[in-house]
């Protein structure tokens, strides 16, 4: 079978699937998950044989240590993995509630209904634990999925699909409810993304090009962020003891994930007494500053920092620095080089809080706390399809609401239209 | 100035006009759209003018009658023009409203905020009245809007444009808030389509080809409908009196719209009562029936429909008819052929009007009422932006809320994450 007959079957069998999935009821789609979490338990030996056949080729073609810890599976991932879906269990399934009904002057009752989108791709990069995560969420909201993840890891998603297609068929769901891209060829991608009349959404994970190629060349929507350069704006007003906190925090807690923070921006009238300390304190924790001429003024050891900086998405112990005359400047700072991302400010002023949160256009916006919070989990969601920063549809963090669409429902007696 | 830097540079000022109508109270929104409506009345004269000119134009090439009348800018035109605008200032903007605060364990407290989507670019065909629609409704969401309307209609559209820039200059308001691609350059589309910097959605309305020509080229998430295959099925225990009535205003009342009936569906048991009367009432008003073999034997008058005529959007005085089994062979009739748009069951039966409710897959379901209410006004959203029969962001009229998206909004007393 050519590759291109391959995805136009797997798309095809996708939205029979589909179809049968958003008649499901809960139950029935939470039974499943809870067999599929058991399956991978019973299948752990399997899954990580396989998974050692990725791991020996791609160090044999010289993949580095960081891409070899992503792409390996253990038990303590398995079992991730397995917990990952007994949570997802508890998420309220959005299926099939309605909104609060209006009445038309002719009587006609409307409302919206949430339905499942129907078939949706995931296009990502190494990580088994994706395959698993992804089909969980998918499977909640109703939805049959393909998953295409990095050929690397082919073998690893191969044996992960058999465990979940043996789960599904113990549940009596369709096993192509769940189906992994079983060939390697990068065109695979390509014809994926020409089959907008059976699949509904695509979700690329992964870096930049990945992202930009798949928004390039698809025809069916596509929920994306590229990245996420995160400011914190500490305000004149701030309570700087709280302001050293959360910056710390929102730099160095987890600096290699895209809720970190990429640029501190501080108020001048604050920098002087704020930066030094701030600095001494995050070079102690091995950040490099790379800071405006001001703040290379009150910390001696930041180096000058490049127009290149403000648009980096570090992903690393590097924070530039800059510090604004007003907070204008900040939302202003923000609006050219943010990424829609996640932004917030450090402020005790009741209206500076105000207007920050009406005024900075960014997925989810703070006023005292760290950026870190950006997370479905955190969010309260639950379990997470990443993040969006693209605004149509869902922008922020994708949980198992923002998999499902609404339709109207119209209730008549016999009503026409004059 | 080359077309590729006139849509680059109208894409970026129609980005700031965006980021300062975001934070523009109500009231200045609301006196800016009944300036527009002022103003439009006041350059009548100018308007029709302008419009001559393309009206004769159009006649010398030799467009059809059709086109001509959907072209051409009357007294009447204007006001309607000018009417639907004031009804645009009667709707609820949605900008800043937040949904129910939740309260995360650690005291983060969630909400998130309606905001405009930024900047929206409409891409249509000759009607010159879209011009003003358009920009009403994104106006009212505080969105900038870029339109690039038929070429036929550029000197009328400038006109419009002309007097909204007068209008909104009046109010205070940036001039770029509305704009109007000002060359006739086909290639101008394809730079719009590649602003995804600056640009929030794209939005076609017009033919299937033009429709097709922008998803496949857009690096823009694109909002749209291709067609509605609108069906009525006709249940066993449908009431036939209201089933007629029904089916008449859903084939006859206008047959050259979207959410007209194209194919009747009946079941087997009620066909040999309903049809041959419903046929005869067809009959009267010039409706030509395409039926299946059931249908031909028992309406004489009835074509035998061909495959196509299943799949066909014949926005005219002609009727697909086919005999069902039972209301499984209704709903996978539905699933293979439908459009996703707008489907309506006849029927007395509770379980079966909740069945067909929930299992059938179109922007609208109905029951007991015809499919002509799918549209925005007639469900209570007020004026609306056409219908979206892809999932993602909106399912069904697209109103003024639709125009808009939601951030999360995060306030925190210090929270940091661990």
């Amino acid at each position: 079978m050519s590759v291109e007959t391959t995805i136009l079957e797997m798309a095809k069998s996708a939205r029979a699937a589909g179809r049968e999935l958003s008649r499901c009821p809960t139950d029935r789609k939470d039974a499943a998950l809870l067999k599929i979490a058991d399956q991978l338990e019973a299948d752990a030996e399997r899954i990580k044989a396989e998974n050692g056949r990725d791991v020996s080729a791609a160090k044999e073609n010289g993949l580095s240590n960081a891409m070899i810890d992503r792409l390996s599976v253990t038990d303590a991932t398995i079992s991730d993995m397995a917990q990952g879906l007994r949570e997802i269990v508890r998420l309220t399934d959005p299926v099939g509630t309605t909104s609060e009904t209006w009445i038309r002057p002719n009587g006609l009752e409307v409302c919206r209904m949430r339905i499942p989108l129907g078939v949706i791709g995931i296009i990502y990069e190494s990580r088994p634990n994706v395959t698993i995560d992804a089909a969980g969420l998918c499977l909640k909201a109703g939805n049959a999925v393909i998953l295409r993840g990095g050929s690397e890891a082919l073998n690893s998603n191969r044996a992960l699909a058999e465990a979940v297609a043996k789960a599904l068929s113990d549940a009596n769901l369709p096993e192509t409810a769940v189906q992994v891209v079983p060939v390697r060829e990068r065109e695979a991608v390509n014809y994926l993304l020409q089959q907008e009349e059976t699949v509904d959404l695509i979700i690329p994970r992964g870096g930049e090009g990945l992202i930009r190629f798949v928004v390039e060349n698809s025809k069916i929507p596509v929920l994306k962020h590229y990245k996420g350069i995160c400011h914190v704006y500490v305000d004149e007003s701030a309570d700087l003891q709280m302001a050293e906190e959360v910056c710390f925090n929102a730099k160095v807690q987890r600096p290699g994930v895209c809720n970190a923070m990429e640029t501190l921006l501080v108020h001048q009238s604050t920098a002087p007494e704020f930066l030094p300390k701030m600095a001494e304190r995050f070079a102690q924790a091995g950040v490099e500053l790379r800071g405006c001429p001001e703040t290379c003024r009150l910390v001696s050891s930041a180096q000058p920092a490049e127009e290149a900086d403000w648009y980096a998405e570090f992903l690393d112990l590097i924070l530039a620095v800059r510090v604004v005359e007003n907070m204008d400047e900040a939302v202003s700072h923000i609006a050219t080089y943010g990424s829609n991302h996640t932004e917030a400010i450090i402020t005790s002023d009741y209206n500076r809080s105000r207007r920050f949160l009406r005024e900075v256009d960014a997925s989810v916006v703070l006023v005292n706390a760290s950026t870190r919070f950006n997370d479905g989990g955190q969010l309260g969601l639950g379990a997470e399809m990443g993040i969006s920063t693209s605004k149509l549809h869902a922008y922020g963090p994708m949980g198992v609401d923002e998999l499902t669409t609404t339709k109207f429902v119209v209730c008549g007696n016999g009503q026409l239209r004059s």
